[in-house]
């Protein structure tokens, strides 16, 4: 069993502590949170702490919290030698104190609190900061998912990035799709088959052989109605420049 | 049996010619094409005329051609007081010749050349001119979906609008991030997960409650840390705009 104590209470910690408990091979013996109330709904109070000094010993320690928080709360484990990892995709290892050996273990995923995750497919991003304590990281992720990656700083923050257009940006548009839809009185189910099915075709075509659609045709008469039937203006906006960007791709 | 003759030959008519093709309730009887080249892998040679002349009658004659085609091929459809009706999202059924009873069968899905797809489960948006007319399309598309809406046409209009949202500029944020993983030697397949998972949320979440990221979490450093990475000045502005346009939502 690999003994961790995670620290944190966020989406991401919520999500690792439930199925961390639901593991046989690890054995979660505590988690500090700032307070026992976001997360006692998950675990046993008695594995809970509020208190940096009461921190128990164990293999890992798993600090999923805000990227800002990070630092102050590597600072605060108080033990050396120990294998500390963050969980964040943007921050390096080295933002954590070199008491510790340090490394990422970060879930690219996208978590809200209301809404349950299938833990064994989200990819693990890793990273040591000696190759000597990848093995136990590894570990870790293996027995939480099937899709584990060796992936280096620079590759992880370049992924957050792509993660931020393919997934909160993607959002953001099945946002105005529903904001849309409810100005026209259409029920948004109607668009949920094209969104999985735009989902699903770009794990048999490229993006590029995938797409499709009036920017793409060049179709000038279209894009310029839909122009003029936009009224809220950063809708008009966000159209108008993507469909250029598809254009500027098509050229190249 | 529903006599169908069909007109067209691009994405959207080659998957309806399959689709019809497979149905034991649809008689595809005839398809104009200009060309036989493009669709003889789909239906018998026999049965493509490349003449408006050589048209057979049927129960319903579906125009499945370029927006601005659809006039001039419902002109040369050489019969009158015939059920013909058009798949497109932004065209009023008024651009069609009135010598013919007029209406609207537009599948709302992404359709590419080289990809299946599901037919029963794309949502046929239906319109006819009289009402008397409308339980024919309606049988036509039951017969190829189990999802079957009449919308009129401004509710037509505005669903194309927020297809091409949650569709088409869809798929090219996720140009964009395949672009991005392939500048930083990660496989885009990582992200995969992710890209499902944010499609599958909507199902059970609003989009404004499924909305995570540093933009909704007002995580400035993040996103200036975005902001220089990002080398492509397009997909900067990109990511400039959206972020402000999800940020906007939040203060609604």
């Amino acid at each position: 069993m690999i003994k961790v104590v995670l620290l944190g209470s966020g989406n991401v910690a919520s999500h690792l502590i439930k199925a961390m408990e639901a593991n046989e091979a690890i054995d979660l013996i505590q988690v500090y949170a700032r307070s026992k109330k976001s997360i006692e709904n998950l675990i046993e109070s008695s594995k809970i702490t509020t208190s940096f000094a009461d921190l128990k010993e164990a293999d890992v320690y798993v600090i999923s919290v805000s990227d800002k928080a990070i630092e102050e709360v590597s600072n605060q484990i108080p033990f050396t030698d120990k294998l500390v990892v963050h969980t964040s995709g943007t921050m390096d290892f080295r933002v954590m104190h070199p008491k510790n050996k340090r490394g990422v273990f970060y879930p690219l995923q996208t978590f809200s609190k209301s809404k349950e995750v299938a833990m064994k497919s989200v990819p693990f991003c890793l990273e040591t900061e000696k190759d000597e304590d990848f093995e136990l990281v590894e570990n870790l992720a293996k027995n939480l998912s099937n899709s584990v990656y060796k992936i280096n700083g620079e590759q992880r923050k370049s992924l957050h990035i792509s993660a931020v257009f393919v997934s909160n940006f993607v959002n953001h548009l099945y946002q105005i799709g529903n904001a849309l839809c409810e100005e026209n009185n259409v029920p948004f189910a109607i668009l949920q088959p094209l969104i999985e099915e735009t989902a699903n075709k770009i794990k048999t075509l490229s993006p590029t052989e995938a797409q499709t659609g009036p920017a793409i045709r060049n179709d000038e008469p279209t894009i310029q109605k839909h122009l003029e039937a936009l009224e809220n203006p950063t809708y008009k906006e966000l159209y108008r420049q993507l469909t250029l960007s598809i254009q500027n791709v098509k050229k190249l």
